[in-house]
């Protein structure tokens, strides 16, 4: 399995754990079953889209895939009927966000290396697909950007990731090990520093 | 007329209307007349283009058209001398956003039937189209974007008139009334959420 | 020297000191390296990535120029040890903004120009290459954009600049006379507004 072929269910995965983050947030904002498909797709694909915006990949990679967005609308239902059976939608929200970064922070390595980029563009493009989806979601519901809170190592586990995949990848390890690696890393990172934090 | 005659005038329309509610805002926030000028920019153009840049189509539209810059700005030099006519902006802001609205939902629809988008992502384009440039003039003038405020069908609207024109047009109506019904269809939904909210 | 010989250096030279004025931002946030990192690059590289998205130039400019990512990680270990040296961060932001605007609105007309736009894009294009980065920094911050800010002359500026540069050109000025020209003048009613407003 050459790292490529990982794109496609690394894409569907964290589009949908990210959907459901921004499906919860929408819950907490106490929006309408429309603005939980909003919130759930904004960020869902956010991330995606624009490093695919940026790599130039016309057009971005969920007009081709509309599946995408059916899965987010569905992550939103689920989300509305759902949210409140749990006690603390924050901090659901705040382990499914380290999930989904663990995911999106490799999809986006990886579509960086199948376009082509060099290993500063890819972490690049690493940090960018983990965390636009959820700074659009937190930028547009009003909420203090996760990234902005102090001692969350938020960009720092995606940088951490990426770095890893990159180094991996450079010294011969195959590319389906090194994504592993590099989720691995990021959730790793971020879950320690929500636990010691 | 097929449905792709009707891109450029509503395009014109949709441009003009999202700019003066952008001059609106402007002038709530006491700017200067450049200031008048970015905001009724900003929010006209907006969700044009990023529409155009998910699509892939390169440049934006406005680019190759730039009498749409001139139109912003003469709605914004339009505003600038005429706002402090009326008694309450917010309630004129409201009433054209919906206008606006309602001409943005069926012309993104349109751009991306004619870029060969399916149905899902056609309804999603439709949403785009309708609510980015709205909600970038609310997020810079730091006021809370209409999509967040309850029982407002906001999002709600644009989605049920995308969806009807491309239920419309899968059943083979002619490309006109498809759009003209989604317009229809934004503006009652928007407008009866403001009259009965 | 034609001007788009200029456009290397200018990048350069704006991205660099956007990029000071970014990580100056994540001081005042009080964010770890890495978070000095991210503002560094979002405001260093943000004007520049949404004129070259809307030219539909593919890739973006720093996609095929991985050195300005290093460029902007150098301003942010810079200025994550030394800001505490100075007074007051906030008036040094404002002076370095002024000076990146001053770099910047030249680099985005003279970008537009050799991608072929017309005399109303160019400006559009030098006002959106300069202001995007900051507005960006300001609006992830939650800080209130300076464009918002009464008597600050912000959008004025790099309108002005950008009319001088596509009026000199018009009447046959060398390109790089007009850039000059144009940075000149951004700065002038710039920092005029900041001594005299």
């Amino acid at each position: 399995m050459s790292p490529e072929d990982a794109v496609p269910f690394l894409d569907y995965a964290s589009v949908l754990v990210f959907a459901l983050t921004g499906a919860l947030v929408a819950s907490r904002a106490q929006l309408d079953l429309v603005g939980f498909i909003f919130f759930a797709t904004l960020t869902g694909i956010g991330g995606g889209t624009l490093r695919d915006l940026l790599l130039g990949q016309d057009p971005v990679f969920w007009v081709g895939r509309p599946g995408l967005l059916v899965l987010t609308s569905l992550a939103a239902v689920l989300v509305f009927f759902t949210a409140h059976l749990f006690e603390s939608r924050y901090s659901l929200i705040l382990w499914l966000d380290a999930l989904a970064l663990a995911v999106a922070v490799p999809a986006g390595v990886d579509v960086a290396i199948g376009a082509g980029a060099g290993p500063i563009v890819t972490v690049a493009m690493g940090i960018i697909t983990g965390t636009f989806g959820g700074m659009a979601r937190d930028t547009v519901a009003n909420e203090l950007p996760l990234i902005l809170k102090q001692g969350e190592l938020y960009v720092t586990a995606t940088f951490g990731g990426a770095v890893v995949a990159v180094v991996l990848i450079g010294i011969g390890c195959p590319g389906v090990w090194a994504l592993i690696a590099c989720g691995v890393t990021v959730f790793a990172l971020r879950a320690g520093s929500m636990l010691l934090g």
